[in-house]
């Protein structure tokens, strides 16, 4: 199969790319290298060095060597779509950053329109170009919030709604899929996949693409089986941007920093670790949906609270000898710490995912990954100093 | 009060604007012209011509003569709120046409820059200036699309859905408001308003923004009490851009060109006569929700479906001597053609909203006012040509 993967350079898309062409695909790629100047920009670093990759494809087995870097994304993806012919789109090219999208006006304005726009292009460049490909696009439980109520995988379930006239069954068969469930997103970045999500069904509905929009929650880890033995052939942040939750804990830990829980620590999250991730997008691109199906998809392996993965952290760190305090600081997102939360995941188990059931030894196997790094570690970065209500001033401890 | 009116030179914004000054209100206004340049890009006008506008603010009893015309509207913009330090503010600066955003992808890719990117400037912008005043921002009903259900007025009501754990009446009262009812958008202009909701709503939980998001249905007429004298006080479009239904139906009625129902013709809207927008509007203003809140209303007196608007216009221009006929034409929009439809309207009602119960001579009035300039319609725009797959062929008569 023919993949293109936009923003190959990233955190999930180079690793993805080294599972695909193991598996025997056809992969290109393109990226502008914009995620390297944003982490630069706001003074942080990949805790392990990143490999001048493009000099280590050699090693990769490409069967074509159509990866291209380009610096003028907007100009060249149409062209670039054109002369791969792509069976999947696998679409990474975002700003993934919560945190970088509420520091002010300009990074809010920065991720809506590199995201929007940038997935609106991509849409009609297929269009004319490749109408047939698969996209799949990468989305985040965060499109959800925590609504309080079960979440289902991108749709009202036919059957859930009454004392008013609903869709029926037969009308949301006939209608390719039924009403979009939802979205209750909590920052400027979250808001962009719910646009996203929106713009990629109407292509689907009135266009008849084919995509899988992945709801996947916080992902963590640095190696998967293809790079276990290179960890320069990817990227980890663990700041407050670019870090998720599990990478930012681990770090700290290293470092003997306190783990840095935010508020009362009960927030609940679906995780999962890299390379079920990698495994998940690959399911999903080696079972594409039917023509003009939009189709969503909920990944991650199961719901941790910030909490519980602190005390993960800290048992962890222990067998590897690191003393893991955890401290409890001013939270600078607004969001509900305490709550109910159980989305359904079933789709890709239903495909074949079977999720890594425990993520004790994934997190014991990243802080020995990590550790030989830890003279990188930028303390100042260490502690959230970017409030959403965007007054800039460090968390305190509670 | 001091209402800020963005997009003032529009359709509905000059007519807003002498209303809300006959009410006593302290009224200012911020207009780049794009819609003007827009309509001649398409090599379409106005049937009205339009008065130099600024040259007749004399007459308006304009207190404060603070009516600013800004072609540098992103620059100005912010300063100019702190220059009026607004009580409301009424967002109508947007590409207002659906077959406008489906010609091609820089126009896509126009519409969605303008409106998302510029109702978020805003919403910072405000933010940093006034973050107390009342943003009501006009939204449509085509945000809702045809979802083949009752379509409640923004969200899902606390009561209906069962089955699945949901949010009690509890968490949406302390929540600010319950989930956001699902959109199902007909056109990528349709989508940019979806995406205006979901960001504006996210300013009200996340900032304590106080906002009405106004579900419009399609808007026809031409005069006001307040304009009825100098009908050259506000513009008339009837292209299949920048027209709406019933003004372009009389446009063809007054030049003896068949009505273009498209299709089948029971596609079903909510409608309003321009007074009844600009009544409604003012009580949104003149009754503000409360810091933090987000409310919808949906805006129109009554349904009709194309083939009911068709044999109305027919009837009005019997009454004034004019042979209307009426034909199906290949419909350039993938919608619908025969559908549920039930919109809830009780919020406007509850506020003091008396809807006109017959639009019968609404349309009889709007064909006498434009009849006198009969000889300024572009016949050649009277059909439409933009297919809503974007290939560029006019639609044939079934």
């Amino acid at each position: 199969m023919k993949v293109l993967i936009l923003g190959i350079d990233g955190y999930l898309g180079w690793p993805l790319a080294l599972h695909l062409i193991e598996r025997g695909h056809q992969v290109s790629g393109l990226d502008c290298y914009i995620r390297r100047e944003r982490v630069d920009r706001t003074g942080c670093n990949s805790l392990t060095p990143i490999a001048d990759r493009l000099s280590r494809t050699h090693t990769l087995r490409i069967k074509q060597p159509s990866f291209v870097m380009s610096h003028d994304y907007v100009d060249n993806c149409e062209e670039f779509l054109r002369s791969v012919q792509p069976d999947a789109i696998v679409h990474l090219a975002e700003q993934p950053s919560a945190a970088y999208s509420m520091i002010g006006v300009e990074e809010a304005v920065e991720t809506q329109t590199d995201n929007i726009i940038g997935t609106l292009r991509i849409l009609w460049y297929m269009k004319r170009v490749c109408p047939e490909a698969h996209l799949i696009k990468l989305g985040t439980m965060g499109e959800y919030g925590t609504p309080n109520c079960d979440i289902p995988e991108g749709e009202i379930p036919f059957d859930c709604i009454s004392g008013h006239k609903l869709p029926s069954k037969e009308y949301i068969e006939c209608s390719m899929g039924g009403l979009i469930f939802p979205r209750r997103a909590g920052s400027w970045y979250h808001l962009t996949k719910v646009h996203d999500s929106y713009n990629i069904e109407f292509a689907c509905r009135n266009w008849g693409f084919r995509s899988t929009d992945i709801m996947q929650g916080p992902v963590f880890g640095v190696t998967t089986d293809d790079i276990k033995d290179d960890s320069e052939l990817t990227r980890f942040d663990y700041d407050e941007c670019f870090g998720t939750i599990i990478n930012r804990f681990c770090a700290q830990a290293i470092v003997n920093h306190p783990l840095t829980v935010y508020g009362v620590g009960n927030q609940t999250r679906g995780y999962l670790p890299l390379k079920d991730s990698i495994f998940c997008m690959t399911l999903a691109i080696e079972n594409p949906p039917k023509a003009g199906e939009y189709r969503v998809f909920n990944q991650f392996e199961r719901t941790y609270s910030a909490n519980e993965l602190a005390e993960i952290v800290k048992f962890a760190g222990a067998e590897l000898n690191i003393d893991v305090k955890i401290a409890h600081y001013e939270n600078p997102r607004k969001e509900a710490e305490t709550h109910y939360y159980n989305p359904y995941r079933n789709k890709l188990v239903e495909l074949g995912y079977k999720p890594t059931t425990d993520i004790f030894p994934e997190v014991k196997l990243l802080l020995g990954d990590i550790l030989p790094f830890r003279d990188r570690v930028l303390i100042d970065k260490l502690i959230p100093q970017y409030r959403w209500d965007t007054s800039h001033r460090k968390s305190k401890t509670v």
